[in-house]
């Protein structure tokens, strides 16, 4: 991997580390081997002296092949969108489609500025393919239901074991497999049950949609007598390495306990407010007990968007509304959990979500001559911050390096001709839907 | 003015029309005079064969030269903002400083497709000097205000109609005259009345603040012992020329009299929300009741961003929280106020908002090749316009026209060097926030 220097970087900006101004830094081995002045290299030079760096974002919970369904049927109640819609052309779905639908996926993505994301669908191992040919994260799972069918179970477990030891055969640094069972409504204990043993045996990651809805805490109390977060913590799967989606309907005891395992909580504000489910998550609650949170866009099928500046400003506003008070919660505070805590929840065993020497390169580099970053204090990293979290939806970035290579070069895939991968989702998309 | 024809527009979508593909578009004079198949014209002819044409958005309230305010001082309750952040700035306020604001604004909202907007602030002779520079559309007026001193009312009654005749003096067919008091909590019975006459005199809209917060109606009936619009509509300045920005706390009293009076609401959620007023604008109950609606996106101050997508997914998606139904409004619904209701609301002179013959060009163009309008369905108008309200945050259109003219062609603007205007914005502003 050729060593990249960025040169004279104008401002620096992350969310630990004061502002840092005309600074170089220097990239080796997928990491920030130094940030200093006058630095040299042997390999790649950009100039960016009218640049701002940020580390990338990383999106908590999204569905990416689900850009094939994006604004095909809105409107809908819940039930309908899925009955009618969602579940008749998942029927259809194949390799090729869910490949397409990654890729679309991880170049909107990192367009603008992520570097990865936490990924349950089907046939992940195509979507593992998608993410390494544009040179993107994923923490990946396929996702488990067997609807509390005995049959269907033991299937599923072996589809779980399968798919985690297909994607560690890639053997990929950007690729990390983990277990994804939907919902306490969709599998059965047995299930579960059987995923907590893989997850402590592997030590994976299990993705989880949990507590989304009222009706999904009133479906486990009454199919076991408690609420979802004391039901999955009898079942082992309340731990360090849970990664739980949604989090609306919590209550005081299913609190403690999140606390007390250390279970992460991903806040999808977007999608509650798009399907209505009559609440969002209240992360400042969450963030006040010492609970660990990040924040995700959801599905392109249920967001509709995938992008950081949005997902982050819907997070804060949704608080400072529902809280009634508009320093609830600052913008920092909401950068913090879109970069930093979001590394130290998907990628513990990175260090990553900061601009500091040893730190792995994700980075985003934007140019600063752009409206949306106006009025400009160079002396404030606070003032950059509020722009990119209250006024910068749909910023695309110049520049974007993951794992210490570009994936973004001056606005482009270096991976990929975007027009081809255009042309090709347009040509796989007709023939889906028109079959 | 030349004429301008559109070739082979791929797709025309617009709120009243069916989908229109592959087809021309003749713009003469100002107006679209002609489409169809095969035109032919004198002037300049752009080939949209990749290329969706939709009229442009209005917006219904914001505040422009405060791009100035943008992301300096945020996380606070709004007394600590306005007192010790914008009022403190406000007294440093100059022409040159009201210019450029103003122009940073209107390159903002053209460049995503808006052809104009509703604005109030102060020097807004300066404000349209900058519209008609850039091509874009304002409906001015004077921000005015005695806080019930009456040694100011005289003044500021002047102040208004000083500011009338410059405006109309300017005879521009891009600039309209409208009145401006601020609020009924910031302006005294005297000045009301006295804008109420002018306002009919002139036949000219009264754009003021009405039912923000809680607040200003327990302060109105503690001062008048009624709500803010029964006082508004016994002062006058309750009818079909009155433009009313936010709208959030209407009882069924006020809901009526807005019916029967014909007066007009412009929903701003993003603010409503960044400010924590406690609610948003109902806009569901208010367009069942048959009262003429629009969107706006607020000052950049304090939304920050000036985007029409992101205005209409904000609306959208607090209304599906609202109402815990995401069925309570469609996209295509939402699209409608941010176009052709909006210009019957603002421009009830023209025909606009819709691409038909005998309509004004005001057309907004966007290149088909972009991620956020995928996957695309070419047989359905809804399908797109789901698009735009749920996937297309920071969308840029390609090319602008207003009035018949090219604003923006080509991602940039036809009428000034983009990045000399950033750096005399970024020279004013150094010069003014370090004075």
């Amino acid at each position: 991997m050729e060593e990249i220097l960025l040169k004279k970087c104008k401002l620096v900006v992350d969310a630990i580390n004061p502002i840092r101004k005309n600074i170089d830094i220097l990239i080796e081995e997928g990491k920030i081997s130094r940030i200093g002045e006058s630095l040299s290299a042997s390999g790649i030079i950009i100039d960016c002296s009218d640049s701002l760096i940020i580390p990338c974002f990383l999106n908590g919970h999204t569905h990416s092949p689900m850009s094939l369904f994006r604004g095909i049927a809105e409107d809908l109640p819940l039930h309908r969108w899925l009955e009618e819609k969602v579940w008749p052309l998942e029927q259809k779905l194949n390799n090729e489609l869910i490949y397409y639908g990654a890729k679309l996926s991880a170049l909107e993505m990192l367009k603008s500025g992520f570097s990865g994301c936490a990924d349950m669908y089907f046939m992940m191992d195509y979507v593992a393919k998608a993410f390494i040919d544009l040179n993107f994260r994923g923490v990946l799972c396929e996702g488990l239901f067997d609807f509390f069918e005995k049959s269907l179970t033991d299937k599923k477990i072996k589809l779980a074991l399968d798919m985690h030891k297909k994607l560690l055969s890639l053997n990929s640094p950007l690729i990390k497999s983990s277990f994804g069972p939907h919902a306490t409504y969709t599998c059965s204990k047995e299930l579960l049950e059987a995923i907590a043993e893989l997850s402590k045996e592997f030590e994976a990651i299990v993705h989880i949609h949990v507590a989304e809805t009222e009706d999904e805490q009133i479906q486990s109390l009454k199919r076991y007598g408690m609420r979802e977060v004391e039901f999955l913590d009898r079942t082992g799967l309340c731990n360090e390495r849970s990664l739980y989606a949604h989090g609306v309907w919590f209550d005081e005891k299913e609190l403690r306990i999140l606390k007390e395992k250390h279970a992460s909580i991903v806040q999808n504000t977007i999608s509650n407010l798009k399907l209505a489910a009559g609440s969002t998550c209240d992360l400042k609650r969450l963030i006040d007990l010492g609970i660990s949170c990040c924040l995700g866009t959801d599905g392109p099928a249920s967001n509709n968007s995938l992008d950081p500046f949005e997902m982050m400003k819907f997070s804060s506003l949704m608080l400072k509304h529902m809280y009634k008070n508009p320093a609830i919660i600052s913008a920092k505070d909401i950068f913090k959990l879109a970069t930093y805590d979001a590394y130290k929840i998907l990628f513990p065993e990175l260090k990553g979500g900061a601009v500091s020497e040893g730190y792995v390169a994700d980075l985003a580099i934007f140019d600063l001559s752009e409206i949306k970053l106006r009025p400009l204090l160079f002396d404030d990293s606070t003032h950059i911050i509020n722009h990119m979290v209250y006024s910068c939806s749909g910023l695309r970035a110049k520049h974007v390096i993951v794992n210490g290579d570009f994936s973004i070069l001056n606005y482009k895939s270096t991976k990929e001709d975007e027009q081809e991968l255009l042309n090709r989702f347009d040509e796989v998309f007709n023939r889906f839907i028109n079959s």
